[in-house]
C-alpha cells in the first residue's frame, strides 16, 4: 500500500528521513561528549522513544505527567520532567511515577520545592531536582545566579529531595549568552558548596552548536526527529529534505482561478504561524500559498502562472510547527519511499495535565 | 465536588449558561419561522446534540464524515454534512452512513456531484444534495447565481441524487448581501424549473439577525452553545456572562514581578487569535494578559498595579475560539454553580477525515 492510498488529511512520517535525523544527532552529541535526552513532546509515541534510546539516548524528557505516565507504562524508566509540579493531585501522581521509574523534575520557586519535598518525604522517596534557570527565553526559570544558588541550597536541605543540577530552555541564537548564564549559576552553586552533576540544555534550534557552549552535560532536543518549516525557514536546523513528517491533503474545492481549498485546516495543521507567512509548505507546489485556515479548510492562494489545482488532487504539506501537529493526530503513518510500513497511535497525545 | 477540585488544565462548562444559550436560540428561531440545525463541531458531544434536538432542533450539522459516524452511532439520524466529499474511501463511508441515517450533503463543483452520483446510484440510494453558494466568506461555494443554477440542474439530472436546495456559510456582518445572493441563486434555480426546498444559512455571528434575511429556511449556528471571547469582543453574540465554557488553569511560575506562567498553553487553548490581542480572558483577573502561548505554558503579563499572582493560584479562562478548544480536550466537565454534575467525553474530537 502506498501513502497516496491513505485517506486525507493524515500525517505521514518518512522513516528513512526520521532515522537519519536521529542518528546524525546522536553521533554529533556523542562526539561532543554531551548526553542526548530527547524531548518526546514532538512525537508522543513510545515506539519512537524506544528507538531513540536504542540509538544511544541517556533517557527521555517529558513535559507533562500524563506523557511520563504513558512512557513508564511503555517500559521507559529514565525520565526528566521539565515542568513545575504544583498541587496535590499532581504531586500524588508524581509519587506514583517515582515508585516505578527513575524520575527527575525541575523547580523554579520555593513553593514548588516545598511541595515536592513534602510529597516525597512522606512517601519515603528521594527525588532528584534541577533548578530551572532563565537564560533569555522569558518563560519559566529562576532569574540570576545568586537566586539559582539559593534555590539549589533549599533543594539540598529539603527532606525527600536531592539537588541534581541546572536546566534551561534557551532562546534561539544565544549560545554564548546561555552558556555564560549557566556558568554563572554553576559557579554560584559551587561557591555555596553544592555539586552540580547535571547541566541540561535544550532545543533543536542551535542543537548543532551545542559543542560551542562547553558547559552542558546533556541536551534535550525534541523537534530534531521530524523537523518542520519553522526550523528550515529560520535556518535553525536542516533543510526541507530533513523534514520527515508531512500532512497529506486533498483539493476539495476550486471556487475561482486564484484559489482552491484543501481538506487540511487548523484541526490537522494547527494555526501556529511561529512568525512565518502561510500555514505550511506544499511540497508538490511550493508556489501555492496556504493563506488562511479554518478548522477543516485550508485556503490556498494560487498565484498567476502556477499549476492549476484539480479537485481530488493530493498534496503533502510540511507544517510550520510539527509538535502541535502530533498533538492533533491520533495516529501517525510511517512509510519508506512512499510505501506504508506501519502506523503508531500517538499514545501521549492530548496529555495536558 | 467543586470545579475548583478538578486538576488543571481542564475545560468546564456551566450547564445553566449553556442551556440558556440553547433555549434562547431555539425560541428566537421558532419565532422567526426558521428551523434550527445546530452545528455540532463546537461541542462534538452526542449528549449535547441530543439536548439540542430535544429542545426543538430539526437535525444536526456535521463538518466531517467522522463526526457524522459518531453521531449516527449515538442515535442521531437527521444530519447535514456541509463538506465536499471527495475520493472513493470517503464516498464509501458516506454510502454506509446513508444506509443508516437521513444524510444530506453539499457540493460546489461538477466533480463532487459526479462522485456522489456514481456512489449513490451504485448503492441504490437517493441522496439529497444542496449547492454550496459563495456569499462573501471566500471559502468553498459556487460563485454567481447562474453557476449555482447550472450545478443544481446537474444534481437534479444525476442518478442517485436529489436537488434539495442551497447552503452557505456567510461572512460576518453581511446579512443583506448574503440574503441578496441567496435570493439571486434561488431565483435562477426557479427559472431553471427547479424547486428549492431548503435554504440553509449558518454561523453564530449574525444569528440574532436571521429574521432580517427573510429567505433562509434553516440556520446552522455552532458556537452559540458555548460562546467565546471572539464573539464577545467583536460584538457578534452576547456578553461574557453568556460564555459557558472556561479553561481552568493554575499559576505554576512567577519568575518576575511583571509576569507569571500558567499551565494552559496552546495544547489546551489553541493558538487561534482570530484577530484579537491576547490568548483568552482571565475571568478572575481580566487585567492580566495572556501575551503568548507555548504548548504547555501560558505567558501572562501582569501590568503595574494588578493583583500579584501566587504560585498554585487557580484561574479560569474564556478562550478566544471555543470550537478548537473542544477539539483539544478529551473530556468536558459539566457543572452548575461551580459544583460538578457530570463529564462528557468529546466523542467526535479529532475526527478530521
Amino acid at each position: 500500500m502506498l501513502v497516496t492510498d491513505l485517506d486525507t488529511p493524515c500525517a505521514v512520517v518518512d522513516l528513512d528521513v526520521m532515522e537519519a535525523n536521529l542518528r546524525r544527532c546522536q553521533s554529533y552529541l556523542d562526539g561532543a561528549g554531551i548526553a542526548l535526552r530527547p524531548h518526546i513532546k514532538t512525537h508522543k509515541i513510545p515506539e519512537f522513544a524506544h528507538l531513540q534510546l536504542r540509538l544511544g539516548a541517556r533517557g527521555i524528557n517529558c513535559q507533562k505527567l500524563g506523557e511520563a505516565e504513558v512512557m513508564v507504562e511503555a517500559g521507559i524508566t529514565d525520565i526528566l520532567l521539565t515542568y513545575n509540579i504544583v498541587g496535590q493531585v499532581k504531586l500524588d501522581r508524581l509519587v506514583a511515577l517515582a515508585h516505578r521509574a527513575d524520575m527527575k523534575v525541575v523547580a523554579d520557586s520555593p513553593e514548588v520545592v516545598d511541595g515536592l519535598s513534602d510529597a516525597m518525604h512522606r512517601a519515603g522517596l528521594i527525588l532528584p531536582v534541577l533548578v530551572e534557570c532563565e537564560t533569555g527565553a522569558q518563560r519559566c526559570g529562576v532569574v540570576g545566579a545568586d537566586a539559582v544558588a539559593a534555590l539549589a541550597q533549599r533543594i539540598a536541605r529539603s527532606p525527600g529531595l536531592h539537588f541534581l543540577g541546572l536546566m534551561t530552555y534557551p532562546r534561539f541564537n544565544t549560545v554564548a549568552e546561555t552558556a555564560a548564564r549557566l556558568t554563572e549559576a554553576r559557579d554560584a552553586c559551587h561557591r555555596a558548596g553544592l555539586d552540580v552533576e547535571v547541566i541540561s540544555n535544550g532545543g533543536t534550534p542551535d542543537l548543532y552548536r551545542a559543542h560551542e557552549a562547553g558547559i552542558a552535560t546533556e541536551h534535550r532536543p525534541g523537534t530534531y526527529i521530524y523537523s518542520d518549516r519553522s526550523l528550515v525557514e529560520t535556518k535553525a536546523y536542516g533543510g526541507y529534505d530533513d523534514c520527515a513528517l508531512r500532512v497529506h491533503a486533498t483539493v476539495v474545492s476550486r471556487p475561482a482561478q486564484d484559489r482552491c481549498v484543501i481538506d487540511a485546516g487548523s484541526k490537522s495543521l494547527s494555526s501556529d504561524l511561529l512568525g512565518l507567512t502561510g500555514h505550511g509548505r506544499i511540497v508538490e507546489h511550493p508556489e501555492w500559498q496556504i493563506a488562511a485556515l479554518s478548522e477543516e479548510h485550508g485556503h490556498v492562494h494560487v498565484p498567476p502562472g502556477a499549476a492549476t489545482p484539480r479537485i481530488g488532487e493530493r498534496v503533502s504539506i510540511i507544517p510550520n510547527h510539527v509538535c502541535v501537529v502530533s498533538n492533533l493526530h491520533g495516529r501517525i503513518h510511517a512509510a519508506r519511499g512512499g510505501r506504508m510500513e506501519i502506523y503508531h497511535d500517538v499514545a501521549a497525545r492530548g496529555k495536558m495535565q
